[in-house]
């Protein structure tokens, strides 16, 4: 299998991107990585360049750029090139660390959506306390939704999880404002009742987003609007809440200070459980190609991590029974 | 000034509805409370009956009882007596820690809402981590809004952080997908453009649902779904969080243990600062006079927190500024 990546995309690029190749190729002796980039700057960091091909490219799409312009006027970044290598055959996925936007639209624009997904959606696997963890999506590929988006994006994720998380029977809920069936908006309540009557999904009915944390839902479907506020409230309550503990405990007395230290193994523990180094990247999915977009500050390691995930996603060949699943669906 | 008070709602009532009024008796002399409720248990927990006057009823609605139907039948409940005293002029404001959805219900119906306010919205006043708070509305008061609901929720809480919080010119947010002007669904696009023509509203943009609680903003205006989803991803959050954090002490090594008693104090001064008990309860605002829902599991302190928000609602007259606001606007 081959890997297209953007070695220029986001903020530690192409250091980290090229030191997370250096450790995937210990890890998998079956994947060719083309890269597209300075090859100077990725020369720098690359420990060999067995399985490595490396394509020179000239530009740069940064945050700033608008995707739909970016896209389209900058042919020869690295990003552009590495989707359009998928979209010619030349590589089975793409990886990119950089622009979310711009990614998104090549990838609708150049690889495509699969025939009858109605919609695409950015989904991510995210951390749950007992550490099975679960598939969130649409988490921002779409600002407005319908209630078919969603059935879609409830058979997109159940896919992945069973294919690539290898969850048996993925038990898919859908984000409402109250776990009851009569619970939601007009939009909610008709994929509610469509996904009731879909007897190769396991639905499990709707689920508040206080629930999701805990491991009661394998996929957690929501519209693109929603479920980008969720991740990102999500995110920042950890983040805000970690650091007060920290400054709880370095503002406190000396005896606190003491149990800080005494408790920073377990803390630290903890922060990478909830980290996303572990969890790979964010997945375009409904495209006929696997497009993985990893943090734009991700370290070596979630770049190994995003690697790891597209390996499952080619081996399982979850694309192809979309593909073939979509295909047949009687519309 | 008068507080009407379902005596018989949420968990723990009387007992902590009645404890909260005791206290609230020691810190305020100029309120008069109409307890709606059973004479006998009511007593049970009060120390005094000055200001006091229990009103028998015979029914209870409970978290079951569907809204409407409850509000319609239920003419002698705790709740609907409770809201019918403020509708006859009888008080001032009502307060419960029932059912939400037939204290909304019976508000909506009874009391109503302020002429030219399109929507009544849920709001509740949620932590930062600097310690100054802001509001947040609508939290899923409605499952549907337009543009020009959250304009008018922008009105609503900007009158109650200034006169009820004492908010100097607050800051208003557009809760969005991105802090950028282009980004929203239609409807947050149509909505950031007539906020920015407003010139009495200190708006000052979208914000991501990552920031809100870094305490950048004084309101966050959101849509009833959303704001819902959102309020409950933090609550979750935080409480898995915390969890999380308890089990890998308790869990851990002699060490651990050891450190975790020295932090103990330090981190039950931050449940306190993330706990609600301080806060006061939900407003439901844009009615004509003050509706105060307290969690159904509220403490004591809690109750006399909403107690003291209605007093500062009332000596405000925030009801009664937004009255005027209303009535002058030119439609």
């Amino acid at each position: 299998m081959k890997i297209a990546i953007d070695a220029m995309g986001g903020d530690f690029a192409p250091e980290n991107i090229v030191k997370g190749i250096n450790q995937a190729k210990k890890q998998f002796s079956d994947i060719d990585y083309l890269l597209f980039g300075d090859g100077a700057k990725i020369r720098q960091f690359l420990e060999d360049e067995n399985h490595v091909e490396i394509v020179e490219t000239t530009e740069i799409i940064d945050f700033h750029d608008d995707p739909v312009t970016a896209i389209k006027s900058k042919k020869d970044s690295s990003l552009v090139r590495a989707i359009t290598a998928v979209k010619k055959g030349e590589a089975d996925a793409v990886l990119s660390a950089g622009s979310t936007g711009a990614l998104l639209t090549g990838g609708l624009l150049l690889i495509k959506r699969i025939k009858k997904v109605s919609r695409p959606a950015l989904m991510s696997t995210l951390p749950t306390a007992d550490g099975t963890g679960f598939d969130m999506l649409d988490l921002g590929a779409n600002t407005e939704n319908t209630a078919q988006h969603l059935v879609d994006f409830a058979i997109l994720g159940s896919y992945y999880a069973e294919n690539v998380r290898g969850v048996n029977k993925p038990r898919i809920a859908l984000l409402s404002n109250g776990a009851e069936e009569s619970k939601g908006s007009p939009m909610i309540k008709e994929a509610h009742e469509i996904l009731s009557t879909m007897p190769d999904l396991n639905f499990i009915g709707n689920i508040e987003s206080r629930d999701i944390l805990t491991g009661v839902a394998d996929v957690v479907v929501a519209d693109g609007f929603t479920g980008n506020a969720v991740l990102k409230a999500i995110e920042g309550t950890a983040s805000v809440l970690m650091k007060q503990i920290k400054s709880a405990i370095m503002g406190g007395s000396l005896t606190t200070k003491i149990g800080g230290a005494l408790i920073k193994k377990p803390l630290s523990g903890l922060k990478t459980m909830m980290s996303t180094d572990s969890a790979g990247g964010a997945a375009f999915i409904g495209l006929k190609a696997p497009v993985i977009k990893a943090h734009g500050n991700s370290s070596a390691e979630a770049i190994t991590s995003a690697i790891s995930q597209i390996h499952r996603m080619i081996e399982s060949d979850v694309t192809g029974k979309l593909l073939e699943h979509f295909e047949n669906r009687v519309e």
